[in-house]
C-alpha cells in the first residue's frame, strides 16, 4: 500500500497543487492508500443549495438528476456541483482502513459511519443511483468514497434514528466549542436559541455554567420563546430580534444587572447581528460567532467603533470529540430528542 | 451638563433607534454632554475610497469638493460619505472634557489627539475648509467635532511627526494582540510581514516570543523579503503568494520541522489567505486574522474541511492601551521609525 498525502493532495489532478475542495478534478480510484479509508457508500446526502440547482436545471425529473449526478461524477471525480460550488455528506459502511489508520482510528470494518468533510473534497465512485428523495435531497446509491486521513467522519449511533444523527452531526461544533469555552459561574449569551445549533448550544451552556451561571436566550417570535421557555434551561428568554443592536444591548444589559455576558454565542441564521453580539458581551468577554451569516468586516469595524476590547472567535465546525458529544446531549436530554425527532428528522 | 449614552445613542436622530454608524443622521450640536469630549478640529484624513469617490465626483475641483463635503455634514451631522459608507478619522485639540470624564480620562485641555473611531460616527460640524491636499487625503479645517465616551483616542507624541504617528495609529490593533496572544518561545508565522501592520507585528511578535521563540515571516516579493531580512527580526524569512496554500504549508512544515506555528498572524492585504492560514498552524494552535480581506465563511469551513482543531480570532481594532504600545515599538526602533518615515509619510 502506498502512502497518501494527509490532506488528500495526492489525489489532485488539476489544477496541480491546489487542495481537493478548490482543485476542478480529483482521482476517485476506489482503492485505498494507507492511510485513507475507504467506505462502501448508502446514502448522499446533498447540500440543500446544490439539490435544489440540480432539480430546477431536470425540471424535476428525478433521471434527469441521476444523469447530472452521474456527470458531476465522471467529470470531477467528485459530487462537487459545479454550478454551486457545495457539497453534502455521505452515510456508509467501513469497507477498508488503510495499515497506517490500523490502531489511530477507533473504527472497525463493517462499521456505519457518517463523512463530516464536504462532498465537494471527497473522492466518490457511482456504480448505480437506487433512489432519489426529492424531499430530503438524499439519494441512494451503490459507490464507493475515499476518506482522507484528515478527514472528519462520525460513527452513527445504533440507538438514535440516522435523520436525528444527522441533524445534530450537522452543527455539532457549536456545542463543542460552547463545552470549550463556558466556564462554571459564567453569564451567557445565546442569540438565536430556537434553531438547530442554538438548541445544542443552549443546553451545552446551561450544563457548563452549572446551576450557578445566568444563561440568557434571544430568540425571534413568541413561539420559539414559549417552546425555549418549557425546557427551562435558560435564566431568562427575551423575544428580540438580534440585528436590533440598541435593543439586544438594553435588553442584556437589564438582565445582567448591567454586567453582561461573559461569553457571547451567536447561532442566528441571518446577516446583520454582529453588533448586537458585541454589545451583549462585557468588556474583556468573548463573541463566538458560529452563524455562517456573519462578515468579517462587520465584526471587525463593529468593535473597534464602540471601543469593546473583545476576542471574537470565528466558528470553526471541528472541535476533537464534536460528534460524539453532540450525540451525547441528545441521547442524555429527553427533550431535545424529541425535538430534533419533530423537526428536524 | 446632562449625561448622553456612552455609545452616543442620544445624538442619533435617523432613523429612531439605529447606533451612530449605520445611522443617517446624527446630531453634531457643539457642545458638550458631561460625558463627551468636545475637540476643535484642525485636520480630516478622509478614508481614501471616500475622498477619491468625492474628487471623481468633482471632476478633481477641490472646490467642488469642499461643497460635498460641507452638503455631507450638512445633511448627516457627521462625515460619512453616502456612496462609499466611509469615513477617515480626525486630529484635533481637546477643548472640553465633560464632567464625568474628569479624572477618568488621561486627557487634558489643549492636548492634541487623533480619534481611533471612524468619521462615520463622529459629530463633526465645518466653519470653514482651509486646505484640501489631494495627495494625501487631508483636509484641514476650522470645526469641532464630539467623542462619545466610548469613543477611541490617541494623544499625538510630540517627539514623533504627526503622519507617521497616524499610520502606527492606523494599524495599532495588530501589534497590540500580537502582545496579547504570543507567548515566550513560541513559533510564529507572520503572513504579510512586510506591510504597514506585518511590520509591527513582526516585531512585538520578536519581542513578545523572545530569543529562544521561533519568527518565520512570509512576504511576497524579493524586495520585501530582503527589508525583512536586513531587519534580523525573523529567524527566517520566505519568499511565498500566502494565496499559495500547499506551497506555505510544505515551506513551513520544513521550516518548523513539521511542528507548524503556535500562532499564525494575517496580516495580507489580499483575500484568498485563509486556507494557508490554518495550513501553516499546529493542531490546537491558534490564527489571528487582521486582514480585512478574510472571508468568515471560508476560515470556517477550510479548517473544518482539513480537520484543524484550532482557535481563529476576528482581528478586533481595539485592545488597551494598542495606541502606546505601538508608538513605543516605533520610537524604540530606529529601523522601524525609518520605514515608518519613508514609507507610510
Amino acid at each position: 500500500m502506498k502512502k497518501g498525502d494527509r490532506y488528500g493532495l495526492h489525489r489532485v489532478i488539476e489544477p496541480a497543487g491546489a487542495m481537493p475542495q478548490p482543485a476542478w478534478r480529483i482521482d476517485n480510484t476506489p482503492i485505498c492508500y494507507s492511510n485513507e479509508i475507504l467506505i462502501d457508500v448508502e446514502t448522499l446526502n446533498i447540500d440543500s443549495a446544490s439539490f435544489v440547482q440540480m432539480r430546477n436545471q431536470a425540471n424535476g425529473d428525478v433521471n434527469k438528476i441521476a444523469e447530472i449526478m452521474r456527470k458531476t461524477v465522471a467529470d470531477r471525480g467528485k459530487h462537487h456541483n459545479p454550478v454551486t460550488g457545495s457539497g453534502g455528506m455521505l452515510i456508509g459502511r467501513v469497507e477498508q482502513i488503510g495499515e497506517d489508520l490500523c490502531g489511530k482510528v477507533n473504527l472497525e470494518v463493517g462499521e456505519r459511519i457518517a463523512t463530516l468533510v464536504s462532498l465537494s473534497l471527497t473522492p466518490l465512485t457511482i456504480d448505480e443511483i437506487l433512489k432519489i428523495d426529492t424531499d430530503r435531497a438524499q439519494v441512494d446509491i451503490k459507490g464507493k468514497a475515499i476518506l482522507f486521513e484528515s478527514g472528519l467522519y462520525a460513527k452513527l449511533p445504533a440507538d438514535l434514528p440516522d435523520k436525528v444523527a444527522l441533524a445534530v452531526l450537522d452543527v455539532c461544533g457549536a456545542p463543542a466549542q460552547t463545552a470549550r469555552w463556558v466556564q462554571k459561574g459564567q453569564t451567557v449569551v445565546v442569540l438565536g436559541a430556537g434553531g438547530k445549533s442554538g438548541l445544542l448550544v443552549l443546553r451545552q451552556a446551561r450544563l457548563s455554567a452549572g446551576p450557578e451561571g445566568r444563561i440568557i436566550a434571544v430568540e425571534y417570535g413568541e413561539k420559539g420563546c414559549q417552546l425555549l421557555r418549557g425546557l427551562g434551561w435558560a435564566d431568562e428568554v427575551i423575544n428580540l430580534d438580534a440585528t436590533d443592536a440598541v435593543s439586544v444591548m438594553r435588553a442584556i444589559e437589564r438582565a445582567t444587572n448591567g454586567q453582561f455576558a461573559d461569553v457571547t454565542i451567536n447561532c442566528v441564521n441571518v446577516p446583520g447581528t454582529e453588533m448586537s453580539s458585541i454589545l451583549a458581551t462585557r468588556d474583556e468577554g468573548m463573541v463566538y460567532f458560529f452563524s455562517m451569516s456573519t462578515s468579517f468586516t462587520a465584526a471587525a469595524l463593529s468593535a473597534e467603533g464602540v471601543g469593546k476590547d473583545i476576542t471574537m472567535v470565528i466558528g470553526n465546525g471541528y472541535t476533537k470529540g464534536h460528534a460524539e458529544l453532540s450525540l451525547s446531549l441528545v441521547r442524555e436530554c429527553p427533550e431535545l430528542l424529541r425535538i430534533f425527532s419533530e423537526k428536524y428528522a
